[in-house]
């Protein structure tokens, strides 16, 4: 990753390389996750035909989003690009038409501008060439513009629970349209607000996406490091998780007894020990809060190049099957 | 973590009670991961008294070391100390006496004078109340101190396959006399080296272990910030991996068409695509160099409290049920 006043990432060979590089250790590490042949993507090559193939991808530096989640029951695939630029329309259709041989697929794209407009694009091809293409676009981020008081809706870690729970219904057989059906039901449930401690590193530069002072936060940013909605001083993990449970209350609008499925996601920079430390504060308010947790899982799924931070999801769980298909067993490298 | 300049750490209430919020953390997350009270041990809730207990521990910040092995076929315990200091014989012996009532334990211990002293201890008093007590020592480090060459033997990274191989002995029903054979086989076929881009942070201090210029790496640093064999400026993945692969075939002296594990580390900081392109130049050696890999594991497994850095262990596999140990479904937070 590049560090502060330093171009260079620490391990890394050269920057015209970075993906290839990573993609075939991905493959060395992971033999059943398979590259496809100029493209810079990744299958499942278990992948039974007859059930619906779920893409995900956009731009990388997110790592292990999103072919950490590649494997039966999750993701069938990941299309990336470089870093924080999402793989063009033609990448796309590219990455589909070598690794399927039956012309569906669904996609799960996260609301950024860039991405939607290239998987859009790839789903008009497909489809021109006799696809049937499903496709969810995830807004869970709840951070507001402070001028214009605008939700960002930006696409983040609920991004995972999204895959999750996709995967298991395509696993059981569900059709595109069903899957659509679930995704329209699933994705206004899924809230996430994050927080970082530094900016992320802009490739190819000397700077990083913002800059905080010593021992300052900076509250709803997204993983591009696009700014939150304010900043202050870091007291305890008491007052970050105080922060971030009351603004998910707020735009659940939640009664007592709810049941809810909690993701906590490092950033990146985090140590376990913090990690743990957040979500046992965290876990300490929704009980207070009397907000059951049916579900929850506690690591590093969707990462913002270099940033150190960590947000927090909530799934309100309306549905039992949606219980049922995170508790699913899945054998893929990033949700153990 | 600890940052530059900064005595606080970024997520944390008190240093009085990390350990206790990092614990509740865990069983927060992993509710099958059980806290003993009275002790900072925390304990396979499944574990099936009959087959032999594995222990293991010493200093916190090296999470998920060691409690993210816990978990039937791995580690079934970790009783762990303040950051970087481990846990006396006296908390050692209160955790294993109220977790377990059979009076048979198998203690995994990395080797560092103060772990070892505790341990030892423990062991002494466990066997005066009638316990049958078995043990070994990891000290997988290679690293040489450069002024005597002696070689440094710190327990490290090695220690997760010690853990993996003797957790599969155990859930086969391995007395404790057969798990210290296979000890005695394993521990001297597992070497580990590392390198740091920067130290580990001193807690309670404004101090790291040791400073670094910008883009200089330290390799052959131990995993509490202990000082390493040689520092130079950092070039490329691929000559970070030569200097790892050179430094364990040395000490090796391999001959061609030898088998091996390998388990690639990150300390801490490292991005999952930093790791991922550092394991394809290290694949692609090993290749080179005509030795086979049976078996690989890429990730965060024990860290150094702040540190960047990675580290690269080889297991030469003299024995077809080490593998076969090495590849049994475990379900752990920290082997996917």
């Amino acid at each position: 990753m590049l560090r502060n006043g330093d171009e260079l990432v620490n391990i890394v060979n050269t920057q015209e390389n970075l993906l290839n590089d990573m993609i075939n250790g991905v493959n060395w590490a992971y033999p059943g996750l398979e590259k496809i042949d100029g493209t810079h993507g990744i299958f499942d090559s278990t992948f039974q035909e007859g059930q619906i193939p779920l893409i995900s991808g956009g731009g990388s530096g997110h790592e292990p989003s999103d072919w950490g989640f590649i494997g039966s029951g999750m993701l069938t695939g990941a299309i990336m690009g470089d870093i924080f630029t999402p793989p063009s329309a033609s990448e796309i259709v590219a990455f589909v038409t070598k690794a399927l041989h039956q012309r569906k697929v669904f996609f799960i794209v996260k609301n950024f501008r860039s991405d939607i407009h290239a998987f859009c694009e790839a789903k008009k091809q497909l489809i021109a060439n006799g696809w049937e293409v499903g496709m969810c676009v995830v807004a869970d981020d709840v951070s507001v513009n402070n001028n214009s008081l605008k939700k960002r809706k930006r696409g983040v870690a609920g991004t995972i629970f999204v895959s999750k729970i996709l995967g298991a219904y395509a696993r059981w057989g569900a059709s595109i349209a069903e899957l659509n059906a679930v995704a329209d039901k699933l994705l206004p449930e899924i809230k996430t607000i994050g927080l970082a401690f530094s900016g992320s590193y802009i490739p190819g530069t000397k700077q990083k996406t913002f800059y905080l002072a010593d021992n300052e936060i900076f509250y709803g940013v997204g993983i591009h490091g696009e700014p939150g909605y304010r900043k202050e001083k870091n007291k305890s993990s008491e007052l970050l998780a105080d922060e971030l449970v009351n603004k998910l209350q707020f735009n659940f609008h939640w009664r007592s007894d709810e049941q809810y499925a909690v993701l906590i996601n490092s950033l990146g920079g985090m140590t376990t020990m913090e990690t743990m430390i957040f979500n046992n504060d965290v876990r300490q308010l929704l009980e207070i809060k009397k907000q059951k947790v049916l579900f929850s899982k506690v690591g590093t799924f969707m990462t913002s190049n270099g940033m150190q931070g960590i947000s927090l999801t909530l799934l309100r769980m309306l549905n039992h099957r949606w219980l049922k298909a995170l508790q699913e067993d899945v054998k893929v490298p990033a949700w153990s």
